[in-house]
């Protein structure tokens, strides 16, 4: 459904209003009035016939006016009622800024679910409760209180965002705007018990107004929902920036004891921001600069920038930053080191980045003609102009220059420049005309850069795939009820999903285990097989490297012997023996997660995985572009491609394992729990999983 | 020598005084009547008697008047013959202007070195060529060009910086200036061909009233003496902020057509920076906030931070960044969470980080004690307080507050704070007066609390040590001339210095490997031995693991075999035969650096230095703390605590190897080019080099 009713009401009732404006239910009737809102503001409480100039009506359904939202300021106790009263009353929208409900404990959670079936009941979708309100610049629709009910001048402009932290995000508002950035619709969402994140960000998307939404979570129950909206995010080329709280030990800890919010885990939510193309932000200056570069409408083809500066440190710093943050900075063509060498002194430089010097600005068609120069490069799909901090005349030659040339190109055009303001008002206003971004240093603005990269490859790279449907398997019997299956029951499961495994025979206790398994291959290992043993090496319960009939025999006994003593009692359904596999020992893992439901775990297994935890996530169900990159993220990546003469393993065959184990998780999903498998050799033909763990719920 | 007189010179001399007041020998004439300085300006042009109502001298000789410095205008093959002058007429400084040196091929090259010369020759200490100029704030000596000519409004303080690149560091400048940093000496170095970065800094460390220096630098040809500039500063306790320019191929290959420093090995000053104490920084907002952090004039105990918030998001933002930055966030004390839970309302925390809620505003004298009981925990280093954006009345209280805590205690305190400063212009002067730090975002106080952590620790930790002595050789008899050793050549100077090697017998060609060997253990390796052969393996010259003498005999005959045929002509000197080692494989590996002289790379060996790169560098030699952190710092360290039930490798042996591997690259770098020794086996009684390479010059 649309929220343009709740950002653009007709009418907004304030339930529980206070006949003292400092206070909670009072803040937001001085800040609807200091912004100018021009609606119906029509208070609601019994106890008065009129406060602060305005009727006073005795409830929600005495109105009898067009009203579409309600701002919602009684004791927690009462708050489900006045749900249910706007409802009658034919309000569709509610922002409940009332706190005490599960932040408070139990009694509070109860008082929760009732204003969530309150709310299902009565058809009122609503905002909060537990939040500091939401506001619209536009339709000067001011239902917060706290600092910022105060701060009516914010000014307007096509960033829209949620926050589920009212005070950090109206910091974050203020530092912002601050820095040039105009708002549009912002909403503190609170305990999110109706409309969470992911419908707001998905909102913002559908409103012509928002051109860039940004969000501050901690965590959200749903949390799978996240990759549609990011992908709506690429299909409609809005960009989300997400600032995710909570990502360390130390800060999920603060989060439970703040705000009860579910905070998931941050390796999955990450996985899904990469994944689906929603943009991490870290910081409120990442933010500005981001909100900059997007502004001027237009993305690159491709990650390459040119660099012009008049400052060859600028220039330097830069290029170091640019790198990092993956752009390139390709060398020019010969033809435009040619052409700039013919205007650059022989002092600066004519590669990329180019060193114009300042002697350019002698003569500014000078500078236009090199800004000229490298646009035309076909190698080059963005170009950053480094000013360093010139100012007065000067400055102004040089944005002339800039806004000309940004206005004969489709490439976008930025400027690093940190000359004072109060010199170069000219300048500035040049640039802002043309709408060419500036940000005072080639970091932030090379971060920035970036960022508009990766969003514009993001679009080309992950818009066109799909997404695979869950596996089929062939006659899968799963155990009933929840278990830690056995080796033997988990690769049954893997291979009624065709995930190839080695070669292996289950001897039972008292069979010859020599005679049972005469079809396999040399060497082999033997483990026990019991759903009462996870932990098989630590019982004494695995063999590896038998090399002969007689290690068997032995190795056979002894594991017996073995597990009977870690475990007495221990239900043992035999020995597996399997030939053993060759080639780089890598790990699958999948965890049903809370919030994501089946993500994949994909690392390198043995040593690298104890001593490095060298590991990458995606959400499942995934494809086999997304399963390259999972592998060529691996800080040891390069193992798969042979080292000390062995030769490069099949990681064509790993990718589509990684897929399958992906699309198996998606049609188990109800029952799994999670997922092991480790190791999973993988060699030069192929693929096995040497063993596997698979925990039912 | 101090620099004294060279930033609060007598008078000073414009060599090559401009008519014309826009062009670089102008400029300064202009700034230095604007910026107010109060000492003899003398202009010399021998073309003009008077030039913009200042009298002109033919020459320097002829100003007869107390002068301190020149600043050196005239075109380039002039430059050497003024410094000359200069020190005939008692000049002791000199700042030369003028471009067309080095970074202009090699006629520029040797005017550079006339100018050395002529320094040299004449006693005049010079900052430049090719540099933007240098100033000083108090003393209003203005001596530079370009934009900053023209700011001659920056406002005073206590930083003092340096910049290999006029142009961007003073961008750096306006922009830190514009943040409410004040400046004392400024500093374009330029070419830096008499006086270079490490003087500058340890100056900066001399002068009273510089408490904090920031450097922008390349590289700098002596790089060993930033060692020392950092001892200095832990010494002074005036921290050092460096940004180092050139840390990527990109940077690199722009700083080489820009200016032609010597940028050297980014992670040899980036082990220099660590070792020493030197804070390395990444763009001008990490500036600004850690000079913040320092002015308050206090350092923590240690690395535990208390925060107090009135906002939950603000806190968790910040725990997040805090724990990255390596703060640590402890619990705070029984006593200290039961005062709080009196205060803090029960849906706000009473734990680290707290969420006082701002209702604790109502009464400012709660918010005051909640403050004094934080800090009054043993436990909590430094206090961090967060604000969010209260403004106006509650901002002045609070902050009220603050200062009042921050006079009862010495640990430091500091106040995240994003409220509009024009609605809270009383809560500034509060803490402005009672010198707190105040910085807009979680993320940026938590990274410059923990720089602030760190220096202190820094100098805790890096001021007891002391520097080992070169290690004394018994026997060293090194070849002459430059040469790439054989193993046995390099294992005898190992030897010699006492690294302990695998136990092993060089068999001559024509030798029974295993006659000659029959001390030995098995199993055991064989390898070729030659000068001509540096790729022993690429060469079929290796063969490990040889259990029987049959297969060691097969092996010999093998190598020798392949070694022919691999080089023809080869001088082989026989086969090595060693014992196996056992252990986790590491490697040592020394560059005798152009910059920093003899440094030592410590890494994991194998397949680990192959596909991972773990690897860590310090400059020798160093004591065994630092060895015993450089075994830490490795991604991989836990491998030598025993994995997959391998016994703990013998970390103390270890260290104490890298030490004498460090002293010994001391004791060989006249003649050392590079040494490496991988794989190095660390077992759990000590160490073994299995393979050793050392090139000599």
């Amino acid at each position: 459904m649309s929220f343009e009713r709740l950002y653009n009401p007709r009418g907004i009732a304030v339930i529980g209003a206070s006949a003292d404006l400092s206070r909670i239910s009072g803040q937001p009737i001085a800040a609807l009035k200091n912004a100018g809102y021009k609606g119906g503001i029509y208070l609601v409480n019994p106890k008065y016939q009129e406060l602060h100039g305005l009727k006073c009506y005795p409830a929600a359904a005495a109105i009898k006016q067009p009203c579409d939202l309600a701002l919602i300021a009684v004791p927690s106790n009462g708050v489900a009622a006045a749900v249910r009263d706007c409802g009658a009353a034919g309000i569709p929208f509610a922002i409940i800024l009332t706190a005490g409900f599960r932040e408070a404990g139990a009694e509070g959670r109860k008082l929760e679910a009732e204003i969530a079936k309150a709310g299902k009941d009565s058809g009122v979708r609503f905002i909060g409760p537990n939040c500091q309100g939401a506001m619209s610049i536009p339709s000067r629709m001011w239902c917060v209180f706290g600092s910022v009910s105060y701060e009516t001048e914010l000014r307007e402009g096509s960033v829209s965002c949620a926050f589920q932290s009212g005070g950090f995000g109206y910091a974050v508002v203020n530092l912002a705007e601050a820095q040039g950035i105009g708002f549009r619709h912002i909403v503190s969402s609170g305990n999110e018990t109706d409309i969470a994140m992911p419908e707001l960000l998905s909102d913002f998307l559908d409103d012509a107004g928002t051109k860039l939404a940004f969000a501050y979570m901690e965590g959200t129950p749903d949390a799978r929902q996240l990759l549609d909206v990011g992908r709506k995010s690429l299909e409609t080329g809005k960009p989300i920036l997400i600032w995710k709280g909570a990502q360390t030990e130390a800060g999920t800890k603060a989060a439970a004891s703040h705000t009860a919010n579910l905070t998931g885990n941050y390796d999955l939510y990450r996985a899904a921001f990469r994944q689906s193309g929603l943009i991490e932000v870290h910081d409120v200056e990442e933010i500005v600069d981001i909100a900059k570069v997007f502004a001027q409408g237009r993305l690159p083809k491709g990650r390459a920038i040119g660099v012009l500066s008049i400052s060859g440190g600028s220039g330097i710093v830069y290029a170091d930053r640019a790198v990092k943050e993956g752009l390139s900075l390709p060398s020019f063509s010969p033809q435009t080191v040619t052409a700039l060498k013919a205007i650059i002194p022989s002092f600066g430089s004519s590669e990329n980045p180019a060193d114009t010097t300042a002697s350019v600005f002698n003569d500014p068609t000078l500078f236009t003609k090199t800004l000229e120069i490298v646009l035309a490069d076909p190698a080059i799909d963005q170009v950053s102009i480094l000013l360093a901090s010139i100012s007065g005349d000067a400055a102004t030659k040089a944005c002339k220059a800039v806004a000309d040339a940004a206005g004969s190109t489709d490439k976008p055009i930025n400027v690093v420049w940190s000359g004072r303001r109060s010199k170069s008002e000219a300048a500035c206003a040049l640039l802002e005309k043309a709408n060419v971004p500036f940000i005072t240093t080639p970091v932030r603005m090379a971060r920035a850069a970036a960022v508009l990269a990766n969003f514009a490859t993001d679009r080309q790279r992950l818009l066109p795939r799909t997404v695979p449907p869950p596996l089929k398997p062939r006659d899968l019997d799963l155990p009933s009820g929840p278990a830690t299956l056995s080796e033997v029951e988990s690769k049954a499961i893997l291979g009624a999903f065709g995930i190839p495994m080695t070669r292996e025979v289950l001897v039972p206790l008292g069979s010859d285990p020599v005679a049972a398994t005469a079809d396999l291959k040399w060497p082999r290992a033997a483990k026990i097989v019991s759903r009462d043993i996870a932990h098989k090496t630590e019982a004494g319960g695995v063999r590896l490297g038998l090399d002969t009939p007689d290690t068997l025999k032995v190795a056979a006994a002894d594991i017996v012997a073995n597990a009977k003593a870690y475990k007495p009692g221990a239900k043992i359904d035999g020995i597996l023996v399997s030939e053993m596999a060759q080639g780089v020992e890598a790990l699958i893992g999948v965890v049903n997660d809370e919030g994501f439901g089946p993500a994949v775990t994909f690392g390198l297994g043995g040593i690298f995985s104890e001593a490095l935890k060298d590991v990458t996530f995606r959400i499942a169900p995934f494809g086999i572009e997304t399963a390259r990159e999972m592998i060529g993220e691996l800080r040891g990546a390069k193992l798969f491609d042979g080292y000390r003469g062995a030769p490069p393993a099949d990681k064509e065959a790993l990718a589509r394992t990684l897929v399958d184990v992906s699309r198996m998780a998606m049609a188990l999903a109800p029952r799994l729990e999670e997922m092991d498998i480790n190791p999973l050799f993988v060699g030069p033909d192929g693929v096995v999983a040497a063993d596997a763990l698979i925990v039912l719920k």
